[in-house]
């Protein structure tokens, strides 16, 4: 698609010419998605100011039958912000924290807020923003909401969509929906927030939103476990949940290949274990009584573990420094990988009672695709929601490698469809999964998210060809990787 | 509209003519609401076996262009099952628990199972589901997502939204979407759970659902306070939860007239406090982890807040049997009511820190607007949610004060509305809220509505009249109170 002079003009009127940008080298970090895999292409990036400004864009783009792909802080790992034509909304001047209402336990927050900063907002305010995740000094709250964000604390509190409370979305026409409401029970009608989250820009464009903050825990404790296996895993995790509930805050899983890397590549860390175990987890006990603290009941119910034979042994920190370090071991483990050359990655869920039948089917049926590969599975055990991430065999060509990423999307998916799972756990679907989501979801639902997108945006101007396209109509293919 | 020979005789030749009902005294429970305030009209009554004959029914119905009013215990409080016409598909017959996967922490039910079924089977297999509400009993699960119930559970786990993980819905045509995961985390495309889930049968008949089960609590705390005002209570309510956070499962209040009255009403009943206090609050503990038992920490927290002068009394139940017997002066509030003449009744909520602004300026201008009205606003105070009752006059005949109905949802409903809350918290729109939220709604929400409805029930038939209708199209007036 041709720029078009009158909507750059007409944008340009409205939002000054410092906030509509078309030179190669200030729209390059718009195009390219955080991991570099993929390169889009875009009229012009446009910056609002405020919601009015991107109801008056939208509007714009509207009028000239543009497409609009919002962009909150593009750290999405589905593609689901690299615009395929059209201009980019990007959302990262609406950063005001509107409200704060520590008695309601919420905050109001524009979507250009990065989450660390709504994380610090809750915090002086004496409370408790839980989302977390790895990208979260650089992403937005706007696009958590946009994709229904995870991360390390969905345990406890939820999903994204789980936090929020009221939104305010522009759509595709240009109107305002205001729903910015703050309360706890509201049945009056359809719930229009749940369309919107995690629609990936596709419905509407998220402006602000109401989220829920809680009470700031008063203590935690953090154990890292060596285990046989997953079967062990997932009885430990059974046996912390029945006895500690909502204080079981954090159930991640890494595996031996896991921990290796980040040991090998992460300077000063150390092994929390003596001993090799079959597999590790990240234990996180929290409590908001002062009077229960974490840290002993997580001390307590591991060695009772220990006493019956599940965990054959276990670290606990000592300090809150000593916490961080064990978490940090799992944290960098997103990072390492990239050390260890080509990584191809899978984002999935299965029903947690499945999860050590899923590792053990998926594993050996990608190393018998490939000899030398390495399975690093890691991730959200207690939510049912693996990392499974292949990196290269030692030596193989990286380029040549990520040539195989349908070929081992197909055998790991096929694994994770026949055991109730889904292909998009926690990063969406954006453009990467598109197809996928086509090959594995029910046609009646498929059917269904279409007829949404129709009802919504009749003209398919909001981040066309990202996760539900019109059917027969692939639109553009899914950019290789490379 | 007249019965039509052919869907009657094709509905019982699929269903079998023990439940196509169309005799006067088999229709009664299913054309009038649970208090008697509402009396539709029907074709028939349709009671179908299972999923395929669910579909098999609605298909028939499209084919007919009859519309189709999907029942399940027939509790609801806003007569959105009361039938204006066409055909009632009672869905107690899909009354099964298909299956419970204690790992998962799910239960997978039919949309028929009553609540209190849906508790008992969790209990068994040793987990909680939370959901917890006066029509247990009798109300059924699909009721209770259709309607999204609240209830006095929400505090700590949530609405009945958000406890489910999956559902099966029969759409408008017939056909079935099989949406049954069970799945923490599931980001493969739009929520479609979440469109169904409080569309009161307007958008889908939700046959089955999958919903998440918790662990059960080691131990409680009930407790019986004493409070100057609101204003104390929700000083206190702010304490409490940010000392205990998910330890809080309750807060709720009862003002004097409705202690009074549920004394008066109750035989066997007595007064938990010596003196008359400004408002009650019933509060509850309970603590999953057996080292941080709930009572102690309920007694401790109260001592403190008594000797910094935020609670003026309080009592605690020393036994379980006490502590039901704190919750029946809570739970018996309802039933009272009807005692004392007619009831004029508002299911609203706000913002916790309006509750006080709320209850004040509403009972000021009821109490205004007809002398001797006695207000009776009671509930959960901790989801900001007050059934904001008005009792008769003493003396006053009954009709004549349900006659007034609406002049006082105006009143009420208006100061909701100025303090940013909602007119249907947690028992929905159906038919007596419909006009209300007409008047209420941001008009962009209503046409978003408008084209849901439009986009997933393109021919009106499922529940119209209800909710949502289509713009200068009020459908039967709500039928008057009486």
């Amino acid at each position: 698609m041709p720029a078009s002079p009158d909507l750059l003009a007409a944008l340009t009127d409205r939002l000054g010419a410092a906030h509509v940008l078309t030179a190669p080298d200030e729209t390059e970090p718009y195009l390219v998605e955080t991991r570099g895999l993929h390169r889009g292409r875009a009229l012009a990036v446009a910056r609002p100011a405020d919601t009015a400004e991107v109801a008056a864009v939208v509007a714009l783009c509207a009028e000239a039958g543009v497409p609009v792909v919002a962009q909150g802080g593009n750290t999405g790992l589905v593609s689901g912000g690299v615009p395929q034509g059209g201009l980019v909304l990007s959302l990262a001047r609406l950063d005001r924290v509107r409200a704060i209402d520590a008695t309601n336990a919420t905050i109001t927050v524009e979507a250009g807020v990065p989450l660390a900063e709504v994380q610090a907002a809750a915090d002086r305010a004496g409370m408790l923003f839980p989302l977390s995740l790895a990208s979260e000094g650089s992403c937005r709250i706007g696009g958590n909401l946009a994709t229904n964000a995870g991360g390390t604390a969905v345990l406890a509190y939820g999903n994204a969509r789980d936090l929020v409370l009221g939104l305010e979305v522009v759509l595709a026409d240009g109107r305002v929906w205001n729903g910015l409401k703050a309360l706890r029970k509201d049945n009056a009608g359809y719930d229009l927030k749940h369309l919107f989250v995690g629609s990936e820009g596709t419905l509407g464009i998220i402006t602000a939103a109401v989220l829920k903050l809680f009470p700031k825990p008063a203590s935690r404790g953090v154990g890292f476990v060596g285990l046989a296996d997953p079967t062990a895993a997932l009885a430990l995790f059974e046996r912390l949940r029945d006895r500690a509930g909502h204080d079981l805050t954090a159930f991640e899983v890494i595996p031996p290949f896991g921990l290796e890397i980040v040991l090998r590549h992460t300077p000063g860390a150390t092994a929390p274990l003596s001993g090799p175990h079959g597999t590790y987890a990240l234990v996180e006990f929290s409590s908001t009584r002062v009077d229960a603290p974490a840290g002993e009941a997580l001390a307590a119910a591991l060695q009772e573990a220990l006493e019956a034979g599940l965990v054959e042994d276990a670290a606990l920190g000592a300090s809150e420094a000593q916490n961080q370090a064990l978490w940090a071991l799992r944290e960098n483990l997103s990072e390492v990988q990239r050390r260890e050359g080509g990584s191809i990655k899978h984002d999935v869920s299965v029903p947690l009672s499945r999860l050590p039948e899923f590792l053990a089917t998926a594993t050996r049926a990608c190393e018998a695709a490939m000899p030398g590969l390495r399975v690093c599975a890691f991730g959200h055990f207690g939510d049912g929601n693996i990392h499974f991430n292949l990196s290269q065999p030692v030596g193989m060509d990286r380029a040549a490698f990520l040539g195989e990423w349908s070929r081992f999307n197909r055998i790991v998916h096929d694994v994770v469809h026949a055991l109730g799972g889904s292909i998009a756990a926690e990063h969406g679907i954006g453009l990467i999964k598109r197809d996928e989501l086509v090959r594995y979801a029910d046609p009646v639902a498929l059917d269904l998210m279409r007829r949404l997108k129709t009802a919504l945006d009749p003209h398919g101007l909001l981040n066309p060809g990202k996760v539900v396209v019109p059917e027969g109509d692939a639109g553009p293919p899914p950019l290789p990787s490379g």
